[in-house]
């Protein structure tokens, strides 16, 4: 039974998973860091994630919330699990500063055998004051039964 | 004072509007038509909105719950407010056909001076289970006072 | 397999239930009727609900919201099950009109074997305009094998 | 223009508020401790907040998480802003100790002029788990001008 104390993957392995399975936003992210109960995630801002007079559009701030709980949890289950994401509430606080990166840091608060809920803070890099919360709750569907070869 | 049941904008004028604002997006999003409390949006799904095994992306579906409420808004205020999203809330309730566009049936619940308030529910096309439902919250600024001339 | 269209339990079912099973809230809540994808219910307010200046307090505005979208549920999957409320999302959209009850109109937008997503609109008698609004998703535990006779 | 880290009232001024302001919840909260950033708040779990079982009700959870922000809102900007709780999200993430109170740490992450939002942890006192989230959000009405006297 996973803890959330206890983490399986590393830096580096959270890191290779994005690159591996979501070629999509090869590039987006970068893993800064795990922490005692999630992890930290940077988002290296490009000209796709800005909106006409250089705000990070919300999808963006959408995507890094997601990836960094999502990320928090498969730090401690291991990248097997297809955990699904079930619902999301975001704060949008501040306009981010101008020309800088994204930096989430997330937080597990449940890891549940089925349900796990996360929270995530994100701020411009150097700045205090977070420019989104967000909560996000994962569903982890059952075990299946392995096939049996040749059944 | 803008009521909800009137619309001062039409459904070409919500269409240029994202063209001529939001390039980044250009060709993402189609009006299908105005309703009596708010807007019918279509996101036309593309390589660029999907993730592995064909489903599409959360901030894909983020995005069309947030602009189609924000085109519902726009149609009773007209284009020179500046809304900003303030919160939003998602439930991810079922995988997207595959193969499918996104329909968003968007409603204003409140059109305040200062708060407006929305819901949308997203299905395949042609699909009655909704894919997804999401509130979202936006603040409008409140008026400056024109600058005197001169001064 | 329950599904939203179809009713296990009749209005005078779902009273009885709550009579029974939540004796803390007794005489606060009427099941006015079942609908095609949910079930209408009203908020008999009182003294206990109101807050000073005559409005009607967010806990008993949250508690309507809940209990609404729970019979909603209960109403297809019958008074067995211990469903448990996971999530809530309320926006407060203006205040009650005074001295009349609120009627919560809630419908299903899932009915999965393990989560369940309903939606809420909730307003003051005779009113057009909402109240309220709020999402709310529950977690029905899985089924635990039934013990063997002396086993 | 106040700021989060300098408040206004007292823990014994926020308690005489609650007391004064909130007759209907006399008894029910105690103000435990003022922080950089927020307070601590303790709900005095008694009879009226269960439900069977011996759960603590989810309008009693909502109370407490709305409550906490309040007060953390109310030391910076003093007890005479009428602020409005305008949303909510809460995550319920597991039961509560039988027989122990509650105790929810409540911080400020926005304090605008228009928009206040705060987030807050919900804890059975002694336990590290947390039983809820919630993330709130107020909004303060613009100031009305001083009526005149005998205007």
């Amino acid at each position: 039974m996973p803890t959330i104390a206890e983490t399986v993957m590393s830096e580096a392995d959270l890191a290779a998973f994005i690159e591996r399975e979501f070629p999509q936003v090869r590039g987006d992210f970068a893993v800064e860091r795990l922490t005692q109960d999630g992890v930290v995630i940077r988002l290296k801002v490009g000209e796709r994630h800005l909106r006409p007079g250089g705000t990070i559009s919300g999808p963006s701030i959408f995507g890094l919330a997601d990836v960094a709980v999502y990320l928090a949890l498969l730090a401690r289950i291991g990248p097997v699990a297809l955990a699904v994401t079930t619902s999301a509430s975001v704060d949008f606080l501040r306009k981010p500063e101008a020309g800088r990166d994204l930096i989430a840091e997330a937080r597990l608060l449940k890891l549940g055998r089925v349900l796990v809920v996360g929270d995530v803070l994100i701020r411009s890099e150097g700045s205090e004051a977070p420019v989104a919360r967000a909560s996000m709750t994962y569903s982890i569907p059952p075990e299946r039964p392995q096939a049996l070869p040749s059944a």
